[in-house]
């Protein structure tokens, strides 16, 4: 169990969005420790941005492929707030897989006390509700809202997103019993810092949340399980376009 | 509100298996109300058997293609267990799309008392349990079992699997509350008839049931809320091999 | 499991307005298959609507003894939203017996997303919800609301009725998360295809969904599990005027 | 706030064996304040006992009438464990109802632990289950199970129901987490005693439980709150053989 | 099972304030019945209020302490909302510990209907969620809510007291489903009667409920079980300042 | 947000056992990252070991003495598997402050599957089961079980400890659906990796996940929020041998 001289962590986008990827990366890399060395990557294909079950489902085969392309790290991080293909892709290496999503939500519940997620569009909620439902963290969450903006406009618009999430974290922490800010998106991710302390409440974000879980766990010697519900995919044929993706024996 | 002359009712195996598309489509035809004019089809692409998160993911590309190239008919079902790529298509289109497994948890509900489902593999219990806690239905639900047989053993097993079956049963009925069985893969389909008589307890079976649920749903005129968490795709770029499912306008 | 070529379906008004029972008919006759035969009836004694736990008590036996003058109905629907003596009815009897308050819920989530229930009066609030939670459907529940006014006059003030149901919509669908809504009342029937049409998401009435329902299970040939919760009564005496209701061997 | 000098309890057996009655009152009187006058009655129609949900709605009726018939009483009891009538006669009078049932779990709530219940027929478990989950308690239960005696023959057969009953909470010490065990039908109260001495462990039972809590609310000046759920009857006609149980203004 | 003729219960005020002690004691004795004789005491050491989690820990010690120095008593009364030091009292002893907070969520439970919790401290909130969670009772709260006032504040001024309950009473009854008010602090006691006058809905108040459940308990003969979650203390070793608290043989 | 120089931790033994301090040290060396400086440090008094609610309610004063002894610690874990003291701890500092038990509840979900918790005494399987409730991690618990030896009995006896240890680990995965063990006692801590080894299936250990947490949360830089649950005790008199802990402006 000792912490490995070198570790290398894999973020993947799950969108395909390079600027995103881009940011991320930073963020990643501005929390790591100086022994992690961090390959941040997206899919060659797929949406550019994740809004909604529709586009979540278009993401996972980039995904896997990710994971597959980057088989020699030791953990891999899913930079989604939907933890997009979280089960598939533990199901796929017994490595530590963590989403942005649950490392947040995970952090702030260790942290004490109500706390609310605020992500971009209302069709997200329900997505994020599902999961905060799965995870049994829901019964600690004080509410999840959207300031109504795309993802894709958080990083064209900074002087907007800024002032919209500006409000809306006054809004529940005035009017609503919110003692922690969870910031469901990955693009919010750069006004954590300066919201806490404007605020004076912990801001948390998920891509360095889960940067130094993913450390703590492989210095902890953590795998996924693979007794029973994410057991290696049986050997079988995959047709067609997706045959490249059939599990090997 | 009236029921319609002819109605066009595409029930979707998500797997690749042509000979598991037959029966589902023998099982669905034979319920059928003589006006429902029934496709059953399969994905071009994909595994050919669901067992677990990471065959799930690879299906549901291929079931959004088969909606798509199905658009004149008036309600999907998607004929898996897993009810794999249900959200997704909720969002793809405003038809009732309808998944075998809720069919058969809703019904089991509506008929009283404890139910038990039975499924292929230890594999799948985690994410038919994970379905029946976002629906609501597992208060109600007795055990989550499996016959550990893999599915495509189900066809060119049939002896094993009735036996299998049959033993499962008695147990359930025997040593726990259980007082309803839902047979928890399509490929179990038919042997609910026999069970039936033979247990003299009800066999909840999803093909039939969701047939039934989608004749009703477009008798009544029923549409998927779009107000938002299944509003259709924002209108975004897709890349590379996925650009063909890049939500139009 | 073939569709029967006649099936007789009795449908169960549990107070003894007979303007009502009327509307009812009218409603299950509009969506009802060609080949179902429904039967309209109520009880000829107990009150003339139900608004809360007290007027439910006295239309149980009402209901049973519609029941048992039905008995060549293959099933039965109890025609009022809070599924008035839905469990003792399916102890009486093993054809399947249908709420249209359950049927109303297992519909909207089967359709997906939030849904809302509008009531007549605040004293049935309670009831719909201890319902939703037994049945596990509260959790999908955004709200459970009431219009403040009383049964009968649904029936006897359409346009107040009308105006008010709009208004409650409209706040619901503005202020709320609610992407469904239920019409949680048998008398809000016939507003149900104009507030859908006016809104543009799924309006849910109780009594064509139980139609449906009722068609559907007896086409897959359910009935309800007599092994244990719902066992036919065991055979004693019941004194006085309730001695007809005595169960027989 | 004052105790009163003397206090009416009406206790009400639901069915009609007067001979359970007699054996209600021996048991409410043991441990009744000697300034509580205690009336024990049963309706003068319906079942000889209750055994599941048909047997449960013929009592109500009669339930009531026994309230209306002993309207100076301060405070009632239904002695039934399926706390059969509660929401009904709650709606009736504003005077406090206590069912034998809930009385019980809350006691076993307030003295701390998993308790388990025992009751007679498989076919009680459901709807005492139900009770738990709606009152909130079943969190802390254990088990509900049965000893397959029919409710009369408790009293006919004594040393077998007294066998049984050692048997099972013998099982439920050794085998389950049980640590309080609440004996689960009127019928079985002379045994609590016995039992508590034998295996040195709270024996709740339902009857004397109820006493102390009437008493308790009387004192404490206690109502149902009228103001919603539990509001008075609204004046209505109800038609034919119910028609004396018609609200009055 | 028969009443004693004398009752010795002590009633423990948790911090050291003697004035609170005092009015906890006439509150206590203006509900017992006249054999019961009541102790009333404080610890000797501790906070002078409870006000979050804080000062609940420096209170369970002092809680222990008097609970040693009764032991003639048949049942204590922790008299703190947040029902402080419950669990380790339970341990220490198996006669009946009832704390002020359960008892009146257990009375609002068996009186029926959403019930609203009033407290001092946005601080305290939490700790009252947490315990009503962990009973059980939660599902039956509409809200739990603050009026702002410090604890010692609520007997230094009793009319701001007043006006502030009486507002934030109105508040609930008009704007939420409350249908029953529980006074969420000991020295709230004084204004339960006044407004349950005015508002004609119950108001519960913890200590008088918990004297009638206290008294209840001894009549019913009831112990705690010491089966396993509170059996007595383990012998070992306790060092330092708190050797005098080490569990004897 | 970057990662400290040097990190300052205070790890905190709630008992007295200085053997067993010793052995949390060790374990916390193993794990902490070179920059890392523990201190591991135990109250001066109150009990040698945690068994059940009355010894946690003596080792809370002495948790706190230790964090203030400790202030120029970074962050704070407490090594007892009930979490003791934490609510009140995250009261007195801002710091983060962590419980090995939840600690390791939240590693097990975020490594995904259900799990089990392996304890001493059956006595304490209350106190674990009560705090995966109120952290929402109890639904992915398989169960809670123990090994029947008292906690100093683990050092005393590692021959049989571990054959304990190994023939429950063995039963949970072959009998139950349990994928992932946690440890649930400090003094379990140095036979995880041997039983990792030997089973195959990640088996959780509170301290070295917790070092990993705290290190993590400190380079975050995230603080307890102050808002509400968690503000600094008020300002107040603390009388007698608590008088020291009296909070300060």
């Amino acid at each position: 169990m000792n912490e490995k001289d070198t570790f290398k962590l894999c973020v993947i986008n799950p969108n395909t969005s390079e600027a995103m990827t881009k940011q991320i990366y930073l963020a990643a890399k501005s929390i790591a420790s100086p022994n992690t060395k961090i390959t941040c990557t997206n899919p060659r294909f797929g949406p550019e941005s994740i809004e909604g079950f529709y586009d979540e489902a278009f993401c996972v085969p980039g995904i896997i492929e990710e994971i597959e392309k980057n088989q020699d790290s030791e953990a891999y991080i899913i930079a989604c707030f939907d933890d997009t293909g979280l089960d598939a892709s533990r199901t796929f290496t017994d490595k530590p897989v963590i989403g942005i999503g649950e490392a947040s939500y995970h952090a702030a519940n260790m942290m004490g006390g109500q706390f609310s997620v605020i992500t971009t569009l209302p069709r997200s909620i329900s997505a994020l509700e599902n999961n905060l439902k799965k995870y049994g963290l829901y019964q600690n969450c004080c509410s999840v809202v959207s300031i109504e903006l795309p993802v894709l406009e958080l990083e064209k618009q900074p002087n907007m997103t800024e002032e919209k999430l500006q409000a809306k974290i006054e809004h529940l922490l005035d009017k609503t019993r919110t003692e922690i800010i969870v910031l469901g998106c990955a693009g919010m991710q750069n006004f954590a810092s300066k919201m806490q302390t404007k605020f004076g409440v912990p801001i948390i974000e998920g891509i360095t949340s889960s940067v130094k879980f993913a450390e703590s766990f492989v210095a902890l010697g953590f795998k996924t399980s693979k007794k029973s519900s994410y057991s290696y995919p049986r050997q079988k044929r995959y047709l067609g376009k997706f045959h490249k993706y059939q599990p090997k024996i």
